[in-house]
């Protein structure tokens, strides 16, 4: 791959804000040859988006960029806090605080981390370099071309120019991608329309200062409404603190998408709704105002060549803090569906799967923007429906409709909540997929939707791992072999590592060709960069003996051999909480293939014979390049 | 300080060793003005002690070190496994494996973290950058004198070096300290012997690389005897294993100290050990053989000018891996004492105090290191022992002896087994603080010993904070005020706060004279650099509200107030955890004053009235320069 020619690149990639960024990070780990611009000489040195929610920590976890950003000291959201005005007086009062990320929501990190978008870039930047890859700044894209049939294997053609007019050139490339932002220049050379959902638009004023105040949940995300207007604080790094204000909204009879203030009109206006609490700014780093309506792109691809991806498919409120953890999810979720079809993995048909799944998120998480703000304007609400709402166990609470939406915009804010519907990489029963194998009868994990956090002990070294975090984002499919009891899956299990090896199995059609100089240090992918395997048994992790355990196959992922035997505090009577978790019988074991980008693909029943592996054929053979499967066995 | 003349400092520190690093660094960060000097060219670059035990972890942690130590992946060490020959049979066979800092040590970190020492020299080095320390090297001490007669203030001279004798320079001190190592050159000026507890020394090999094997346990800790020898297997960063061998002992007939050995030699005798598992060596990073014997500096210092630390004190075998963990406690343990007499807030007395606290440390270290080794050769621990001994509850199995001794060594090598005996600032019916209510019936916290770990919320944040974390080593005493239920302690808590501002209080003797212009934003000592407060409620976050419920000069530490409301899984059933976990009544509290270097000075009850702050004057009273204390109310 990185022995293209020079000018020809696997991805040109226009824009180093967060989804450019995390998309080329992500194919630049795994080879890409990458050309990426920016029309800013640098990164954003101040402001912008700040928000990571819980499953993007995780997926940066997943990444090893976790701790570079938490270098940073970012602030930590973990609860909101109401004010209003109290009955038939002046001033506010706390109406209310919830944990932003509660209870029932399984997360690894129950917290948004708060630091500013220039810091976020320079993690992914500095990594980008690692990986021999530098933004070339500031420079622009000015057309580009996608003919297939004039060149089959580049079929784009970009032209680049340096801001100034300094320097042009002119590239080919296998894919084009705009995460340039709302007013992206290549969706409007694709003619592709923006629709706007609401029609109401917005202007907002934000603003990033230290303050001195007495306003005692300054350093807790609030949302303040009072008789002389409304604010948003968020707390930020380095003792600052974000205001929210809306300064006209297109609702009011005198709209003018142009009006603006300066920070003093804004910092005359906070005053008085913090009354009676006093503010005073002793500086302020960062100060914008802005127009913003919610649109969505009509279409993020129009030939699976040239892609779009970020802000300049969806625009919203920055209320939610929804931006930036989008964005970042349409990357991942682009970037490894380029890997498999260029690996030659997966049939380029799997692209088709990028629009639909991207853009059902975008369009819930603007409708939910909607009904969120309908709900809370019309009443508050009652402490009880809070706390019934935070509650882990009872599903009664969900007949009240405030309680039902607050639970699904939890989990939808905090990234959990994203589902991607059925297709031919998230089964259902429509799949081509039709073992009566996959998805046995209770289990909790649903396809389309990430895999549950689980922790379980390594056997090689006893290290206590995050099972969701095993294998890092190295865009391999994860095949989970929850080996259930050995002494009862024995057989089961080393059927199923046998039929692996069959001739016209997904194992066997995509192992790699330079497999005998793979070195035994290679943790991860030792047979192929299509999957990566983890055995976990329901045991004690001493009681595994991975050389009487482990058959065929499966053994050489010997860092990825795991024991279920950490107590886990929400199935607390299980004997081995990770199977329990996913719904697995803890005996019988079961099989679980997850995406690249951590949802689940399908579950199945590990059984005697080759059934199992049967299963993963059809479920692999419905994208893959070549037909899989045992034709024999399957009739 | 940092304003003393040219050719002045507040101490001149020898050798750039764990010791010499953890005691700059901290003085750095409280602002003392530091000469600081290594005799080799640059830090080590490879090898050498590499074991970071869960307490030292701990540490770290509350420096804010242990995140960009991390960042080099050092390998983990959570179980140890015995391999030993089976009955008439030739071989090895494992005999059993065990938690290293097993589940009855309350540890927030319980794993040992293996990483070759120059990486953790690098953290150390960069931290000292950023406070304007740079190491001088490769320069050497030729000499020094300590009169405080001629000088009062600066009464130590001490004369440096560059080793090519290329430049000299004469310097005047306050402190002199010596972590030069075993052969400390100013351990030999001030003419302190070593004393050898144990006459028998020993040659060790030891061996960096990176190997391939089939040996199953080649990623955890192993001792391993063979009736071929014995050797140490320690997993590192990068797949690099260590390997510890004996190559001779002073108990064999034909002991000869510089016996030595080869690599190949090394290697070879490993294959032989390890039969019938194969080894092969891919790279050999570091190998070095050197002879030791354990050894304890009579003397740490002689006038209280000139101290030593580190493998300067004591010298012991690597199997146990607690050099590097003694050394840094060494300088903890000095730097606060040094800070609080440079201060002006303790008398100079309390430098009598490191001496003994460290050296009874060493002591008991060299002596676990003989029992334990002893008992393990006598016989095989029997699996039930091993899980008898790793059980939290169970008393019981104290009596059998070699589960007491596995698990004093357990809590020892953790480092949370580390206790100082009682003295002026570890208090015991002995103190001259005499008031009742110090150390109310039912506390779990001991003098001298470390505080216990438990999580609590934060108030103005709700973020979840490790409670002996809160307060970073800022060289403060911190004051934790158990708040109780606060309808129950409400009066309680406003008499301590006003009794803390009475003018004789050693709140009121130590405030800053700088307090003025203290900015809003300084989080802990925004009244003195002696103390820092917190106070924590039994109450859920939501319920406390700081105006209403912290009184006076306590609410100011609003960034330290906390709501005890985490559920712990070692009090299920505690309502206030930290509470339970300390052993303070949920409802009435009790104040906990802990020494700045994390080890607990006494415990008192939160009464009515001026006892409470009465009893801290009293503790305080014992080493203050100033008398502290309000008479009458005394009597």
């Amino acid at each position: 791959m990185a022995s293209a020619p020079e000018g020809y690149y696997d991805i040109v990639i226009v824009g180093a804000g967060p989804v450019g960024l995390m998309l080329s990070t992500s194919l630049a780990r795994w080879g890409y040859k990458i050309k990426h611009i920016d029309n800013r000489p640098e990164p954003t040195p101040t402001g912008r988006a700040d928000g990571i929610q819980p499953r993007s920590l995780d997926l940066l976890r997943n990444m090893g960029l976790k701790q570079p950003l938490m270098k940073f000291k970012p602030a930590k959201v973990y609860e909101v806090a109401f004010w209003d005005p109290p009955k038939n007086k002046d001033g506010i009062i706390r109406t209310g605080t919830w944990a932003s990320c509660p209870d029932f929501i399984d997360a690894r990190y129950p917290f948004t981390a708060l630091i500013h978008q220039g810091r976020i870039e320079t993690v992914f930047i500095d990594d980008l370099r690692e990986n021999g890859v530098e933004i070339q700044r500031p420079w622009t894209i000015k057309g580009f071309t996608s003919d297939a049939k004039s060149n089959s294997e580049y079929p784009v053609e970009v032209r680049l120019e340096h801001v100034d007019g300094l320097a042009r050139e002119t590239v080919r490339a296998k894919y084009l991608f705009g995460g340039e932002g709302a007013r992206s220049f290549i969706r409007e050379q694709l003619g592709i329309a923006v629709r706007h959902k609401d029609p109401i638009e917005h202007v907002w004023g934000v603003m990033d200062g230290v303050v001195k105040t007495d306003f005692p949940d300054i350093k807790m995300k609030c949302t303040i409404h009072s008789h002389h207007g409304s604010i948003m604080i968020i707390p930020r790094e380095d003792n600052m603190v974000r205001l929210y204000i809306q300064i006209a909204s297109s609702s009011e009879p005198d709209w003018n998408p142009r009006k603006t203030a300066t920070a003093e009109e804004v910092q005359a206006s906070a005053k008085k709704i913090l009354q009676p609490y006093s503010i005073e700014w002793e500086s302020v780093v960062w100060y914008s105002v802005y127009p913003i309506g919610q649109g969505i792109s009509d279409r993020y691809t129009l030939d699976n060549r040239v892609f779009l991806g970020g802000d300049a498919c969806h625009t919203h409120s920055p209320k939610a803090g929804q931006g930036m953890n989008t964005a970042f999810l349409d990357a991942v979720n682009l970037a490894w569906k380029i890997h498999h079809v260029e690996q030659g993995f997966a049939s380029r048909d799997i692209l088709n799967t990028y629009e639909p799944e991207r853009k059902e998120v975008a369009e819930t998480l603007l409708s939910f923007d909607n009904k969120y703000a309908k709900l809370f304007s019309q009443r508050i609400p009652q402490a009880k429906e809070v706390e019934m709402a935070s509650r882990t166990e009872d599903q009664s609470a969900d007949d009240n409709e405030f309680v039902k939406t607050f639970k699904e915009s939890c989990e939808f804010t905090s990234g959990y909540g994203v589902a991607y519907g059925p297709n031919v990489l998230n089964w259902s029963p429509s799949h081509p997929a039709k073992s009566t194998l996959i998805h046995p009868a209770g289990t909790k994990l649903r396809t389309g939707r990430l895999m549950i956090n689980a922790d379980v002990t390594r056997v090689v070294d006893a290290n206590v791992i995050h099972l969701e975090h095993a294998v890092p984002f190295n865009g391999s499919f994860r095949i989970l072999v929850f080996a259930g009891n050995p002494s009862k899956t024995q057989t089961a299990l080393r059927d199923f590592a046998r039929a692996l090896e069959r001739k016209t199995s997904f194992f066997t059609a995509y192992r790699r060709a330079d497999e005998a100089t793979v070195t035994h240090h290679e943790k991860h992918n030792p047979h192929s960069r299509l999957y990566t395997f983890c055995t976990i048994f329901a045991s004690r992790r001493s009681d595994v003996e991975i050389v009487r355990d482990v058959p065929g196959v499966l053994a050489r992922y010997r860092d990825h051999i795991y024991a279920d035997d950490r107590w886990d505090r929400r199935v607390p009577s299980a004997k081995a909480a990770a199977h329990a978790k996913m719904g697995l019988d803890e005996e019988r074991g079961g099989v679980v293939v997850i995406r690249p980008d951590g949802y689940v693909s399908l579950v199945t029943s590990l059984v005697e014979g080759t059934g199992t592996a049967d299963a993963l054929d059809e479920y692999f053979g419905a994208f893959s390049t070549k037909t899989l499967g045992d034709i024999t066995a399957q009739l």
